[in-house]
């Protein structure tokens, strides 16, 4: 059976917000961090992906927190493999601060691609990662399928080079970016995001014209358009 | 005499752009973060600056680097406190990769102000500070005036919940990131920046409506304008 992988971390001037906590796409980032240092050391992290023409593909991701860590606070984030299916795997985290009190907890969902076709590849087929899955419950519920957005406001974004990550598209966090700057700046001090769920449905490419769109419900609701129409990211986000 | 401070970083898969080597922003943030934490460690760092109602503000940045390093690199970054005057202090750097060699440098100059009165404090005052000047020249070209920019592309910008820091400004690095992203994206392929220089006028505050105005001469500059026309920062950044 896999092992669980504990990586550690600490909020620094730069991840977090005027509040002084940690800005949920700096907390978002360590997680999927610890993710692909687990990868790593257990053989199958993008470089060794990357020399057989495959990659890791993002696909959905919930957080919960009970709160964001304030700055200069430790994270201790623990991350193992749940299940593996033909085209799609679990990764789950829990993240603790430094007395080991469970703050927060997540689960992603990824696929393997071959970077060649973009088809994705039969996870069945890698012994390494079968070695590492886990049988241990997901912490939190799994991230569930959002439906279309009807958006009470939008607002256009070109992808610009500071938002694109290594193969020009734009970085997972980077759409929660785009999102989380659309809402009341009240909100960061007024409520909690006690839960947050991504799908991510095709890859924004630098250049592309964009409308972040936001349904301001009881659930914030979003999604990412291409100038076609079509969408590219969609998020929930529940407040307390 | 006052002592280097050092400090080490790992480029992180965050860090990079999709040359897969470090952005100027990223690399911009491990120095002022070295600088952070070495104030921090002689006694006069935001937290002890905080509790007296005083804050550093940055007002001149010169880096020169070599080449950007790679993802997962590791770096030391060297710091030290040079000149004081009344108003003005200058902090030196040197960055040097996992083999000690150097890969580049960078001067900042910083005024003690305090926050209620936004006015400057006399640094000479200062007892810690003063024992924390080392007799150490600069090791590069200090940052100088750049003159007004006659702009041949500007862009609006939105100053949003992502560009601010703790005091509801833009955070130094967000300027330099909103220049890049004007910048034709071969240039990252094709063109090292060797030096770049930013001098920090007056701040831009959650909100605000910025024009980024770039002149494409062979030294690029740039200027951030609030909605009154008045110039916020300028840069110049020189290639090779």
């Amino acid at each position: 059976m896999g092992e669980t992988g504990c990586y550690t971390y600490r909020i620094e001037p730069r991840d977090v917000d005027f509040t002084r906590q940690a800005t949920l796409m700096a907390l978002g980032d360590d997680i999927l961090h610890a993710a692909g240092e687990d990868a790593d050391r257990n053989g199958f992290g993008l470089r060794v992906l990357g020399a057989n023409n495959a990659s890791w593909v993002l696909s959905r991701f919930a957080v919960e927190m009970e709160r964001r860590p304030a700055q200069y606070e430790k994270l201790r984030v623990e991350t193992w493999v749940g299940d593996v299916s033909r085209l799609m795997t679990t990764r789950n985290f829990r993240v603790l601060d430094e007395q080991g009190n469970r703050i927060g907890a997540a689960v992603s969902y990824w696929a393997m691609i071959d970077l060649s076709s973009r088809q994705p590849l039969d996870l069945r087929n890698n012994p390494d990662y079968l070695k590492a899955v886990r049988d241990e419950p997901s912490p939190i519920e799994k991230p569930g399928r959002i439906a279309r957005v009807e958006p009470s406001r939008t607002e256009a974004h070109r992808v610009v080079y500071s938002d694109v990550d290594f193969n020009r598209h734009a970085n997972s966090m980077k759409y929660l970016e785009w999102m989380v700057d659309m809402l009341p700046v009240e909100w960061h001090t007024e409520r909690v995001c006690r839960r947050y769920t991504l799908n991510f449905m095709h890859e924004a490419r630098y250049g592309d014209l964009l409308d972040i769109c936001f349904e301001d419900a009881p659930v914030s609701l979003f999604e990412v358009r291409n100038a076609e129409g079509t969408a590219l990211c969609r998020a929930s986000l529940e407040w307390k």
